[in-house]
C-alpha cells in the first residue's frame, strides 16, 4: 500500500455539462492525470513506459463514487496511490478533493493490466517494478509467480 | 428487473486515444446514451424530465469492466436495463457488444439520486415513476421506506 | 464542387457545458463524423483508408461559424461536401442544421492534407481519388501535375 | 491589442487519438484554458462574470491553423492575447508551442460576443471593460459609438 501522491487541476469549462457541474465521465480523466503523475513522482514516465519499454497500462475495471459536484474553475486535488501491485496488474485508488474546501469529491479505483503494443499482457519490466515494489506488493506478486519461491520467501518474510 | 433496451452508436475518431482503442472513460459517454435512449424506449424524454419536471438524474456512482477493446468505427450496441427503481434512486446495468462480431466489450453500471435543479434529493413524480415501476419494482421500493407507510401506501395505490 | 452528404446525430448531455449548451469545440466532431459519413457515401472507408492504403486525413486548418446553440437532445443534421479536392490535399465545407427547425446552428470548413502514418504527406491513392474527383475536381487537380494539360483546359471549360 | 497571456497544459492521454497526436478539436479547449487564464491574469475571473455580473462570453467564431501535431505528454505553452476588444464583441488570437522545443504548433482565433444568461447580446459591464481597454482599444470601440472621435483617431494614427 503505497502513499498518495498529489497534484492539481483546475476544471475545464469543456468538462462541464449543463447540469453546471463535471460530467461524472470526466472523472476518469482526473483519474488518469492522478496516475500519471504518481508514476513520474516515482521516476517513471509513462510515455517513456509505451514508446521505450512497450508497457501498455491497460485499464481492465474503473468505478468512482460522486460524493460532491466539481463545478466550473475548482481546482481539484487529486490523490492517487498504488493499492496494488503484482507484475502483471497494478490497482490505483483516488481521492478528489476541492483544493479550496478540503472537500472530498469522489473517490475511484481502476484495475490495469500490462500489455505490449499489441494488447499481450505481459510481466512489467524490472526497471519499473523496483520502482512500484515496495516490500510488501512484493510478497503480494509472488503469489502470482512461482509456488516454491513464494514458499522460500515466506519463510524469511519480517514481520510487517 | 427490467428487460435491456438496445441502442447502437458508431465510434468517433475523437473517442479514440493513442491505444487505437477507445478511451476508458468514453464508456461512460456510451452509458449514459444508453440510459437516455432506455428512458425515451419508455416514455421519458430526459430533456423534459430537467425542464419540466425539475427532475435531474444525478450520477452518484459509476464503474464499469473493459473486457475487449472497442475500436474506431466499430458500431456498438448499447444495453440498457434498470436493474434497481426505487423513488429516490435509480440503478442502470450496460453491456456494450460489438455490433458485428457480437463480442461483450464491457459492462457497467451506475447508481443516481433523483434531485432537484439545486441538487437536493426529491422523490421521481408520480408519471415516471409508473413507467418505471414493475410490480416487483414497487415491492422492492417498499423496503427503503417505513414499512407502516409502506403498508398503507400500499393499499391505497390505484391500479396502474 | 460536389454534393452535400447528410447525416445526423443527437446531441449527447456530455457534449454540452454550463451554459447549457453544446461546447463550441464540439462543432469539430461533428464535422469529423460528417466528413467520415460523406467518405462512407463515396464507397471510402476511412478506418480502411488508414489500416490498408495508409493514407491519413490530416487536419491543417478548421474553422467554425456558430450562429446559434445546439442543445441537449436535438438532433443535427451534419451536411457536408467536399469544396476542394486535390491529390495532397482536400477541404470540406460543413453545414450544421437543427434537423427539427431547420435552423443553420453553424457553418465551417477543414482543410486537409493527406500523409502517411509517419505524418509525411503523400497523394491520395488512386482508388480514392477516383472517388473523389467529379470532372471538375480532376481539373483543379491538373493545375498540381501538370502545366500544359492545365492549359489545354482551361481553353476548353465552359463558362460557369 | 494587447500582450500575450501564457499559460501551460501538460497533453493528457484522454486529449490524443489514435493518429497519436492531439485530436484537432482539442485545440479549441486548450484556446479556452488561455484565454480564461487571460482573463485571470488581468484580475477577471470568468466564473465570476458568469454568475455575479451576468455576463458570458459566446463563441461567435472559432479557427485553428494546425502546423504541426502536439503530442501525449507534451507540455504546451498556450500564448493568448485580446486582438480586438469592443463592448459587445471580443476577438481572441492564440499561439500554441510546445514548451521544450520552442515549435510552433497551432494558431488561432476566436470571437465571442457578450452575451446575458438568456443568450442576448449587451455590453460588457464597466468593471470588465476597463481592463480590456487598453487607449488603443478603447479608440477602437469608439469606432462603434461616435463616428467624430473615429475620424480623429484616423488622422493620429501612426504608420505601421
Amino acid at each position: 500500500m503505497s502513499e498518495f501522491s498529489e497534484t492539481t487541476v483546475r476544471v475545464r469549462y469543456k468538462e462541464t455539462d449543463q447540469m453546471g457541474v463535471v460530467y461524472y465521465g470526466n472523472y476518469f480523466t482526473y483519474f488518469e492525470i492522478g496516475r500519471v503523475e504518481y508514476l513520474r513522482g516515482r521516476g517513471m514516465t509513462y510515455k517513456e513506459m509505451e514508446l521505450q519499454d512497450d508497457s501498455y497500462i491497460v485499464v481492465a475495471e474503473s468505478r468512482c463514487r460522486h460524493l460532491r459536484p466539481a463545478r466550473y474553475d475548482d481546482i481539484l486535488r487529486i490523490r492517487t496511490r498504488v493499492s496494488r501491485a503484482r507484475r502483471r496488474t497494478l490497482e490505483f485508488a483516488y481521492e478528489i478533493v476541492n483544493d479550496t474546501t478540503g472537500e472530498l469529491l469522489a473517490t475511484g479505483a481502476t484495475v490495469h493490466v500490462v500489455c505490449n503494443k499489441a494488447g499481450r499482457p505481459r510481466a512489467l519490466p524490472d526497471k519499473y517494478w523496483k520502482l512500484f515494489a515496495s516490500p510488501t506488493d512484493a510478497d503480494e506478486d509472488a503469489g502470482e509467480a512461482a509456488h516454491s519461491k513464494e514458499h522460500s520467501r515466506r519463510h524469511s518474510r519480517k514481520p510487517s
